[in-house]
This record gives structure tokens, C-alpha cells and sequence, in this order.
């Protein structure tokens, strides 16, 4: 049997990975990926085809072609594989680019525990209404796409959650992503930054959209905007964010 | 220790349960939520309070009055705890009606795998690219918002996930629904019904937004919108559907 499954393995830590995905890690052969998630698996049975992280769809294609080998190949993704990585670049080579010697590898996709749903369950419920997920990254698509995006997601008075918000060589992203905003939703709107959620660094600040400061930003962020209900509550010593189940 | 869990299940069986989840199951002496949710983890050991579908707040109170007695309690969502489910509903008794005897209750929400996860996954990558969620249940909130809501989510050209399309008592809602999609995108965008993901009477269905009649629909399905970019695919004896990861 031919065989490669797209798995993805959570934000971070054993605690998120299902036991679907694990099974899947411990009967694969190959392991292919980003480099710092192959880590997160390492195992002396394990083949590891370990990548850069802005080549899906070479590392797609590398994939099928070990899984035509015989190999049974694991894509490995953080988070889900569904959510901005690893599924949708393997279902483009394939419909796009696809080879004779692949036809007989059968393809599955499993789902994993994303970072926005991480990040949200660390503050409360931020997306239990209503939510989108929106890419900042403008290497794939324009950002007059991104700009008109978020505006018309304001206006639906979405909950938001932003992936990719920053990087050194995006550095002006989600400041304009909050100044769109900012023209359409009021200024007390609940802002979250989550960074490195489930890591030993992890850091989570809760603030508003008139006072969310971009600078404090990075890669392993996950920004999350509440919609025009979202409230904070002290319980404890701590403080939580929602958005209400209810609309009325 | 005064502990109250909130966790999601996931969609259907053991496999998409996080080994986090488990431990918490494991350790909970009491477990609240939904009777379904709580058969499918049924153990002799743990004090079960299962409700009824429709009073979320009432559950709510009754998990932390609970904990507030001492007993460890897990409240139970099916998918994720986050997403349409029982966080919400926790921290909304938190924020309105807080107790005095709960304040020493700690309290926390943890990820698991929503039914819009694993329905992607098993169409390929349907959401792949930026995407919106949205419950067309107007028991919460009016349906002009959920209808202004979708408009703007197809002129933002979002992939969306539909959570509770369709039941005895809301009959209407999905047909309303696509027939607004179908004022702003192309007839060929993919559709798919995927009902009772990972249980023994799932079924998937892809199809247009031209053809899609809702009533193939019931309240097990997820209904899944792609974006102006999605493509099906065949790969071996299969279907496929995926939003392109780039918008160029």
C-alpha cells in the first residue's frame, strides 16, 4: 500500500496531538516537513525530509514522489493542516501538477488542534460567536485583498483571528491592519496577542484596539480582535475575554 | 483545589480526543454537559450531570456551583469548547452573574478538534485559505444579522463553514441562506454536506452552489463554502475540494 497522510501536530507540546495523529506518526516511515516540527517527533525509526519553511509546494511534491516509493509518508504541519499549511499545498500539486507514479498513493488529511483555537482557549472564549481567520502575509496575495478582507469583516462585525501578523520582512502589516479597523470598529474593541502558545515562552497581553501597539508583535503571535460584543471579566486574579453566544 | 475544566471531544470518537483532554477527563470527578457528549465517555467512576441541548447558562452555573463545592468538574463540548459551545456560556455566567462562592474557583478552557476541522479534512483543504465560521441559528441572534453577515462574508470572499444549518425547527434558514450566497458568487463555487464526521452513518456530498438543496441537510451536517478559488480534483477513486493557499 501506497500511502501519505497530512497530519499536523498542534502549536505546540505532546498534549494536542490526537491520538488519530499519533497513530499516524508511529505506523509512518517518512517524516516531511518544516524542520522545528520534525524536531518536535524525533524518533531513530523515522526517515526525516526536514524543509525550509517557504517551500510547500517542492516539499508537497517531494512527499508524493517517497509515498510512490513505497514509503508511508507523514506531512507533518503545526497546528492543523487545514488552517494556512501543509493540506492545501499537497491538494495543489496534485490537481495542478499531478504524476502518473502518484495515482496509486492513496491521500488523507487529518485535523489537528490550530493556533487560534490554542490562543483562544488560553483568554476564554474570544471566538465563540461568529469568527474568521484571516493570513496578514502579503507574499501570496495582494494586500489590497487582505485590506478590502478586513474591512468587510469589520463590518460583519466578525470575531477575527490573524495569522502571520508580523516578520521582520513585513514589519508595517498589522499596523495598517489596525488602522482598517480601527475606521470601523469602536476603539474598545478587545484585542489579544498570544505568542508561543503551550511553549516554555509563552506570553499572552489583552488589550484594546485603540491601544494595541504592532511593535509588540512577532511570527509566533496569534492575534486575535473580538467582535463588537466581546467583553473582559476579572475572575480570580485573572482576566478573560469572550464573545457572547448571543446576538440580541 | 477548587478546579473547573471546560473541553471539547471533538467531533465523534476516541481518536480526536487530545491527550491534554484525557488527562483532564482522567482526573475530573464530575462531568457536565450534554448527555451524548458524556456517553461517549462513559466510566463508572465520574459523577455525571447531563443536560439538555438548549441551556447553556443553566449548565453553566450548575458546573461552577459544583466546583465551588470542591469537586474537580470537566464541562463537555462536543468539537471544540471554543467554537459555538460551552466556554462562552462559562465565562458569560463569570462575567454577569458571578457568585461570591465561585471566586476561588480556578477555571480553564482547552482546545480540541471542531467539526469544521475534521469536515475539511475529509474533502481535502476547503479552508485552506482566509475563512469564516458562522451558526445560521437565529435562536441567538436576528436573522437580518446573520443575512448581512453572509453577504458581506461572500464579498469578502471568504471560504465559510456553516455550523447548525438546518433542523426540524429552523427549516428554512440554509435555503435563505444560499439563495444570498447566490446574489454574490459564481454558481460553480463548491459546496460540500459533510454529516457526522467520523461516526458510523457519516456521509460526505460535494457539490455547486447552483445545485446544493438544502434539504440533503439536517443538524448533523457542517456545510462547507469555498472560496472564488476553490478547485476540485480527482485522485484516484476520490473527490476532492481545496482553496488555493496563494490569491494572485
Amino acid at each position: 500500500m501506497k500511502r501519505l497522510d497530512v497530519i499536523g501536530v498542534g502549536p505546540a507540546g505532546p498534549g494536542w496531538i490526537t491520538p488519530e495523529t499519533q497513530s499516524i506518526i508511529d505506523a509512518a516511515t517518512d517524516l516531511v516537513g518544516y524542520a522545528p516540527y520534525l524536531d518536535r517527533l524525533a524518533s531513530e525509526r523515522h526517515h526525516c525530509h526536514p524543509s525550509d519553511n517557504r517551500v510547500e509546494l517542492e516539499r508537497a511534491a517531494q512527499a508524493m514522489d517517497l509515498a510512490a516509493e513505497g514509503r508511508h509518508v507523514a506531512v507533518v504541519s503545526g497546528g492543523d493542516p487545514g488552517v494556512f499549511a501543509m493540506a492545501a499545498a499537497l491538494c495543489e500539486v496534485l490537481d495542478r501538477d499531478p504524476r502518473a507514479e502518484w495515482a496509486e498513493v492513496e491521500f488523507g488529511v487529518h485535523p489537528g488542534i490550530s493556533a487560534l483555537q490554542a490562543a483562544a482557549a488560553r483568554v476564554g472564549a474570544p471566538l465563540g460567536h461568529d469568527f474568521c481567520a484571516i493570513s496578514l502575509s502579503d507574499n501570496l496575495k495582494p494586500w489590497s485583498v487582505i485590506a478590502r478582507r478586513l474591512q468587510l469583516a469589520a463590518q460583519a462585525d466578525f470575531a477575527m483571528a490573524f495569522y502571520n501578523p508580523r516578520s521582520s520582512s513585513r514589519p508595517w502589516q498589522l499596523g495598517e491592519a489596525l488602522g482598517i479597523l480601527r475606521g470601523e470598529l469602536p476603539g474598545a474593541t478587545p484585542v489579544v496577542f498570544a505568542a508561543a502558545v503551550g511553549r516554555p515562552d509563552e506570553w499572552v497581553r489583552m488589550t484594546t484596539l485603540a491601544e494595541a501597539d504592532p511593535e509588540e508583535v512577532d511570527m509566533r503571535t496569534l492575534v486575535i480582535v473580538g467582535n463588537s460584543r466581546a467583553r473582559y471579566f476579572a475572575h480570580g486574579d485573572e482576566w478573560f475575554v469572550y464573545s457572547p453566544r448571543d446576538y440580541l
